[in-house]
């Protein structure tokens, strides 16, 4: 499919539903609330839906009109695979028509799809699409689509960085984006409690396989009384330390579950590790889900970083 | 001065000694190493003066020939003030010829000047040049430049970042810069001593004036085995914490003397702060100097933070 066919969809077509993942991060809404007021913009019917709007996030709104209509249209944005959108799973399954990602992962099962996995943030694709649709993109607009991708980037720090995400980054920039307010909320502020928070999960990190990978994990006990906020982008800590090629972040949930973030350096190849536990994501970062109790999550983790390394 | 006019001079000029100044960050480095290359390039004698390289930035010196020639021609970069020259000092005091920086508050005295304080780094300034100039601009150029940018910026997080900027980043990027490598190293590498670091700063960190002023130091015996690379960037610390508006950090160094560096949020000026103590810089980020024992600069820095907030 081409970018252009993707604008002819979206032109000819109306009510419009935008599914997002769980856990939403900043890329999924930003792609989903920009795309969500350029059809506005348009004089369409669209809606987001989302698992949940960490309050951080809550500035994406702003401009975006409640609508009430009959659905249409289903188009999902960072969206990887459909196992991914959480509770809203059941309802929306099978059900996408059009798909668009940046993952190259992507197994979603929708007649129409639009994954270019060169882009850095499903944002970026976004601003390709509102660009060619002759959206005027307002600082709204803008804001969603910064947001997107100065978080996917790690402000601009990742290696999935192009010469294309800076440009087009400089044009939201023009555009108003508010970055000294985004950058500042995302990149530069840490809650008391965080600080707390990075303290403890220092001191229980856990080296293995030569020093070459480091664990860190969160129980339930740790993040007892945290926003969101103050635990996100904790799976970046481990493979900061110097000589660690893998870093893993276990993230105890309810009911015995564990969520599991591996970052790697030098190539090592973070998806393959976790496709073993039936999860995905880019070489670099990559997730998946371990059941039981702590010990045996770490341990299961420790064999196959041994393998892996 | 105009561009053209900075071009011309270095031209028709020859036998180049470039100054940067003491504590030198990836800017002063990033800007002297590719000037450097530049006029080398263009079949001149060029060296740069640093009162020190550390081991992160040695791959600056990629490509640079060291050439034994009688200066002709002195050149800062990046240095706001003949007194950040360091144990240069006195011997290049009123002896530069053109001055190339980004400060607001500099006060080089110089016959030749090119300020430009909206450039996000003296390296910005430094691309403009060499672009002008028709120097081919190589990988090793781009390095340095990159590097000047990107560590003055904080990897484009910071508000000094324009689309301007991003621009020139993107162009970088296109040149073949190591972004990659750079980026690793000056943001998302940490040793285990800074990890270890952090915990103590933590641990030490004081908050006045209603939580908006948050104050860390660092002891001689904190720092002690220590390189300059596990202590850079501390002073990004204490600014993050939510609510803050003024984040101070006081270094210890030998013979009772503090290097003190302010970062503000929401405006307020932290030149304005520094330079009651004699320092200087730029808006959100300023630094001074003071003397004494560690409780009596920081009851001192308390009051001035008083009077200010």
């Amino acid at each position: 499919m081409t970018i252009e066919q993707v604008v002819n969809f979206l032109k000819t077509n109306d009510n419009f539903e935008i599914l997002t993942h769980n856990y939403p991060d900043g890329d999924c809404l930003g792609s989903g609330y920009g795309l969500c007021l350029a059809l506005q913009q348009l004089g369409k019917n669209a809606r987001v839906i989302t698992t949940a709007l960490p309050k951080d996030f809550q500035f994406l709104l702003k401009g975006v009109k409640e609508q009430d209509f009959k659905t249409e249209c289903v188009v999902s944005v960072d969206v990887a695979d459909e196992q991914l959108l959480g509770c809203n799973q059941e309802k929306y399954m099978g059900k996408i028509d059009l798909c668009i990602d940046h993952h190259k992962s992507n197994r979603v099962n929708s007649p129409l799809k639009f994954v270019d996995e060169k882009a850095a943030a499903a944002s970026e694709i976004i601003y390709r699409i509102l660009t060619e649709m002759g959206v005027t993109l307002t600082q709204e607009i803008a804001n969603c689509l910064y947001t997107g991708i100065s978080t996917d980037t790690g402000c601009f720090r990742y290696t999935n960085t192009t010469a294309s995400t800076l440009r087009i980054a400089a044009d939201l920039l023009e555009l108003g984006c508010d970055s000294e307010y985004i950058n500042k909320v995302m990149f530069e502020t840490k809650s008391k409690k965080r600080v707390e928070l990075e303290k403890e999960i220092y001191d229980s990190m856990i080296f293995c396989c030569d020093d070459k990978c480091a664990i860190i994990y969160t129980t339930l006990e740790m993040t007892k009384g945290l926003e969101d906020e103050d635990t996100e982008g904790i799976s970046s800590i481990p493979r900061q330390i110097k000589g660690v090629k893998m870093g893993i972040t276990i993230r105890e949930k309810p009911d015995g579950i564990y969520k599991v973030s591996v970052r790697t350096n030098d190539g090592l190849d973070a998806c393959r590790f976790c496709k073993q536990f039936g999860g995905g994501g880019h070489a670099a970062a990559s997730g998946c889900t371990l059941n039981g109790d702590l010990q045996s999550v770490i341990d299961t983790l420790i064999e196959a970083a041994e393998r892996a390394l």
